[in-house]
C-alpha cells in the first residue's frame, strides 16, 4: 500500500520546479528504469507491480497492486514499473570526439528523439541551451526510450561555451555546402536549432562551417524535422 | 457565422470512419492549406479569420470570427484557417524510382514525418499496408507540414504489391550487411516495420537484400525511432 503523500510527491515530480526542488525525476516502463537501474544513475524508490521482472538490489523495489501504480502514473497504460532517480551530475564534456549542441530544442519528443540518436552514434555529451526543454521532462524520457542512461546531458550557455573551445562549429543552413561534399573532420561540435526559428544569431555568429543536407525533387518542401536532420547528420559524421 | 450542423459535420471528420463515410478530411493552419490549394486536391471548403491570408478561389473561402474556429478546430491555438478537402485519387504507383513502403506504422507522428521526409528525399510514392495509420488523421496532417501534398500515398496489401514487382526488395535487420558498404540500386522498395515488432514475417519473407545501419559507442541502445531510420536510409539511397 502506497501512502498518499507518497504519491503526491511522485505526482509533484512531472512539473519542473518540483524535480529541480527535490533533485529527482520519475521514469516508467521496464526497460527504462531497468537500463537506469545499470548505469550511473542512483535511484531513490522503484515501484513494481510484479516482484520477478526487474533485475535490482534487494530492499529497493517496493510492490504495489497496479490501481497504485496507475495513481502515480502519467500514462494511459502504466507498464508494471515506475521508478524516481536521482538527478546525475553532469560530467565534464570530453572534446576528443563530435558533441552535439542543441539551441533552444522545445518539443519533449524531439530531445527525447535526438537523445536516442546520440546513444546509437556513440556521441556521450550533449550540450543543452538554457532555453532547452528539461531532459527530466516524462515525454523527454518516454521518447528517449533509456537512452538518458548513456548520454551526458549539460545545460550550459551555448555562446560561453563556444568561445572557450577550439573545436570547429557546425550548422546546417540553406544554399551552403552540402554535407556529401564536405569532408568531416574527426571532431567538432554540430549546432541544431529551434524547431521554428533554427540557430540563434548569437549563437549563428559563431559557427565556422555552414553546411546543408540536399533536398531532391521539383518541389520538396524547405524544412525537415530538427530530430530527422539530427539523424541525417549524425549518420554523416560517423559514416565517413 | 457559421452553423451548428457545419461544425458538427467538421469535427466528425476527426474520426476516420466519417472521413471514408463523406471522403474529406480536415487541414489545418495557413502552410499546410495553402500547399494543399496549390495542389491537386480538390478543396471543399475553407475558413479564415483573416481575409487577406490565403491565396485561394474566389468565393471559396468563407470569412468566419476566432470563436466559429475554435469551435471547429482540434488545435489549442488554432492558427487562423482550417479547410475540408476531398480525398485524393490514388495514383498509379510509378516503379521506376525508390517506392517506400511501411508495414503497420501506428503512431500518427511517425507517419507525418515519415510523409515530410519523402517529400525532401523526392519519393514520390508511399506505399501503406492496409493496419498503417489513416494518412488523413489529424496528428499525421500535422506533423506532415503540407508535405501529403506532394506524396502519392496508397494503402494496399503489401505482400501483394511486392509478389508483383520485379524491384529489389530492401528492409533493415540487426546484424545485416552495413548500409554503409551496400552498393545501392537505382530503383527499389524499402521496407520499413511496425515501431514495436518491426518487419511483419510475411512481408519479411519477401525482403531480397537485408541491410543495416550502423551502430557505434559500446552499449548503444539496439533501436532506432522508426522515421529517424527512414530518414539515414532515404539519405543513403539518395546521397550514392
Amino acid at each position: 500500500m502506497v501512502g498518499k503523500s507518497q504519491i503526491k510527491f511522485i505526482k509533484s515530480l512531472q512539473q519542473k520546479k518540483y524535480r529541480i526542488q527535490y533533485g529527482m525525476f520519475v521514469v516508467e516502463g521496464i526497460k527504462t528504469v531497468q537500463e537506469l537501474l545499470n548505469s550511473h544513475f542512483i535511484p531513490h524508490m522503484i515501484f513494481c507491480t510484479d516482484p520477478d521482472i526487474l533485475v535490482a538490489e534487494k530492499g529497493l523495489v517496493e510492490i504495489i497492486s497496479e490501481t497504485d501504480l496507475k495513481k502515480m502514473s502519467t500514462l494511459k497504460n502504466p507498464n508494471k514499473v515506475l521508478g524516481v532517480f536521482k538527478f546525475n551530475e553532469p560530467q565534464r564534456i570530453d572534446e576528443d570526439d563530435w558533441i552535439l549542441a542543441l539551441d533552444d530544442i522545445r518539443d519533449p519528443g524531439n530531445l527525447g528523439t535526438i537523445i536516442r540518436l546520440c546513444d546509437w552514434f556513440g556521441i556521450s555529451h550533449l550540450l543543452c541551451s538554457k532555453n532547452t526543454v528539461d531532459c527530466y521532462n516524462p515525454k523527454v524520457l518516454q521518447a528517449s526510450m533509456g537512452s538518458i542512461a548513456r548520454v551526458n546531458i549539460v545545460y550550459t550557455d551555448l555562446v560561453e561555451f563556444i568561445k572557450n573551445t577550439r573545436l570547429p562549429i557546425y550548422g546546417t543552413y540553406m544554399n551552403s555546402n552540402s554535407i556529401y561534399s564536405s569532408t568531416l573532420p574527426k571532431k567538432g561540435i554540430l549546432i541544431m536549432g529551434n524547431e521554428a526559428n533554427g540557430i540563434s544569431n548569437d549563437v549563428g555568429k559563431m559557427i565556422t562551417s555552414k553546411v546543408s543536407i540536399p533536398h531532391f525533387g521539383a518541389n520538396a518542401t524547405e524544412s525537415l524535422n530538427v530530430a530527422t536532420a539530427t539523424a541525417i547528420l549524425l549518420n554523416e559524421i560517423r559514416r565517413t
